[in-house]
């Protein structure tokens, strides 16, 4: 496949509304594009996008005009419906291209890819019904985790197991769909790779930040992460294995367990196994933004447009915070606050675990 | 005066829709806000902002319409006709304030004024007519520089005066409007201060930069710039006292030349003269977004919504290059250097003299 030719004044098109696809869209017209954002429901991305369309996922009428009216599709989600993509595609050059989506949309096709790579994860075992629920239990064991194969996130779509559980009602519980079990895994932390492909196959990934979750959130990011330079480097190839092996082109992001054991001898031996692919850019790259000579956006924007991907390097080691539901409230202390830069999404309404806005704050050098 | 409480989701009024205007526009988008783009002509601001109006700066029913649509307004360009500035300033707040304005739009008012605030410029004279400007040139002496009091930018609406030349000539071929004759200063460098003045009385200053003019039109812009630490800290003093005399909110920049004589006995004496002041964000303020924590643009929204003034330290070193006219069409060569921040306009048509966007590069710290 060749690239189209993109340039300056030409149209990228977003699908989604949500501070992912207004952050796209402004990285976008910082490379002198226009950008028009296509979803069900107006959101913050409307507001920067040079036009944008209200319409259903799938209403092929609005997509076949959103698709005539761009020059090169991207999306700010992993869950577009299948049907979308396949007629996006038929019309237009679309990345990262629909087999990432559909590997990514589906927790036991992505831990299959993985593993079919030589790529860690935590054990698994596919899940259909009450009786495959008993013998995964039997092959994992207790505690672990049921997940539903598909629109998980945030924590959403998940259920511990624990030891005297009633299987059958977790199942229902979960809604009775096809699941996957998951082990768990004992890490030491939890980290990700955000990097991005390029159409030449180039890549490009930022240091490996640290992340730290609250209720199933991520809160903060920190980059570098505190892990040895071989396992970081160990880290970002996977990711690019991952990237390879799906031709992917944009950003992506690996969500990785870093786990730290000791053995009886005194050894500390690190590893990893990867928990969750995002085709996307990601909530963990958002420190780019201020932290490093190109965003998270600016690459995804270059790389489905074809362009050379930018420098990945850190001004400084950086933190991010989210301000989720009511944080946001302190938004003015943080204007307040020496170094601090402030994002927040124009969101009206500030509903509890709504992403509202993030802070980054460059770290002194050591 | 107390500031209205500008908060997430209100709208920053704009008047001009270039490409200050649009990274306007992106910086309050950046903090929350909406923009209300308002311009005669459709241009790179209309891309990006929430909402336009195209009309003229006399139409009373579309401005009337505007200022109930913003919270705050503000400019992108000095020429701001009295009459909009005023009606608009009867409806809204409107920063920088019209004194400002009224100022930077009259040569003659804008050396007046700094020379009252004991800061150095060019030695001028007024000249009104013919008689005014031959006894203009007998007190300034040749060369000197006719400049029309108005409406002068990238060096439009000046005119050399060199020995032998015939004033009436020189007088109408710049026409015979009010103008001053300014001396010719021998200067060692062109620099500029790029500061921002807050609600509360507040200054804050970026590094001082040094420029580079090709054809009257600002090619290269470094910082820091290349000049003793207390001429620079002098430098910024000046612009300090400039914001403070007009009570002005929002990004002032004030170019100025660096003087260096050597005197007979060998000392080098460094001094500074005011060229000009722009009440605005400001072309050699580029290198902000890419260098600096906080950008110019989003300390000038910062400043116009009443918030606190941001951190002005700079990353590294910093180099910004114009690209005019046809230069814009290395941009893929641009993309390719590692390293290098570009960013482009979205103007469709590369005139020679038109500015279509800027790169910067981080430099080696030393």
């Amino acid at each position: 496949m060749t690239h189209i030719g993109i340039r300056q004044g030409d149209t990228v098109g977003i699908l989604g509304s949500g501070q992912l696809g207004r952050m796209l869209a402004s990285a976008a017209a910082r490379l002198g594009l226009r950008s028009h954002v296509y979803a069900p429901e107006s959101g913050p991305a409307f507001d920067v996008a040079t036009t944008h369309t209200r319409a259903e996922y799938d209403n092929d009428e609005a997509l076949a005009k959103f698709a005539a009216e761009v020059h090169v599709i991207t999306y700010e989600f992993e869950n577009v419906p299948a049907h979308t993509a396949e007629f996006l595609v038929a019309r237009r050059q679309v990345h990262p291209n629909p087999v990432a989506l559909a590997t990514s949309q589906d927790r036991l096709l992505e831990k299959q890819f993985l593993n079919s790579l030589g790529i860690p994860t935590a054990p698994f075992a596919q899940v259909d019904d009450g009786g495959s629920l008993a013998r995964a239990v039997a092959q994992i064991g207790r505690p672990s985790i049921l997940k539903t194969r598909r629109f998980g996130y945030d924590g959403k779509g998940q259920a511990m197991v624990r030891e005297g559980a009633d299987l059958s009602a977790v199942f229902r519980g979960i809604g009775a769909q096809p699941c996957i079990l998951e082990g768990v895994v004992d890490f030491a932390r939890e980290i990700s790779v955000v990097g991005a492909r390029g159409f030449d196959g180039s890549f490009a990934a930022w240091d490996v930040c640290e992340n730290t979750h609250e209720h199933h959130i991520l809160a903060v990011t920190r980059a570098p992460a505190n892990i040895a330079p071989e396992t970081a480097a160990q880290a970002v190839g996977m990711a690019s294995r991952i990237a390879e092996a799906l031709n992917y082109v944009g950003v992506i992001a690996v969500e990785m367990f870093h786990i730290v054991k000791k053995r009886p001898n005194g050894e500390v031996v690190e590893s990893l196994a990867v928990n969750e692919l995002a085709p996307r850019v990601h909530n963990s790259g958002h420190w780019t933004l201020d932290g490093s000579v190109t965003s998270q956006f600016e690459q995804h924007i270059r790389a489905i447009c074809g362009w050379p991907l930018g420098s990945t390097r850190l001004h400084a080691p950086v933190e991010m915070r989210n301000l989720i539901g009511s944080d946001v409230d302190m938004w003015r202390e943080l204007l307040n606050e020496p170094g601090v830069c402030l994002h927040l999404y124009g969101k009206r309404e500030a509903r509890p675990g709504r992403k509202m806005g993030h802070f980054t704050r460059l770290l002194p050098q050591e």
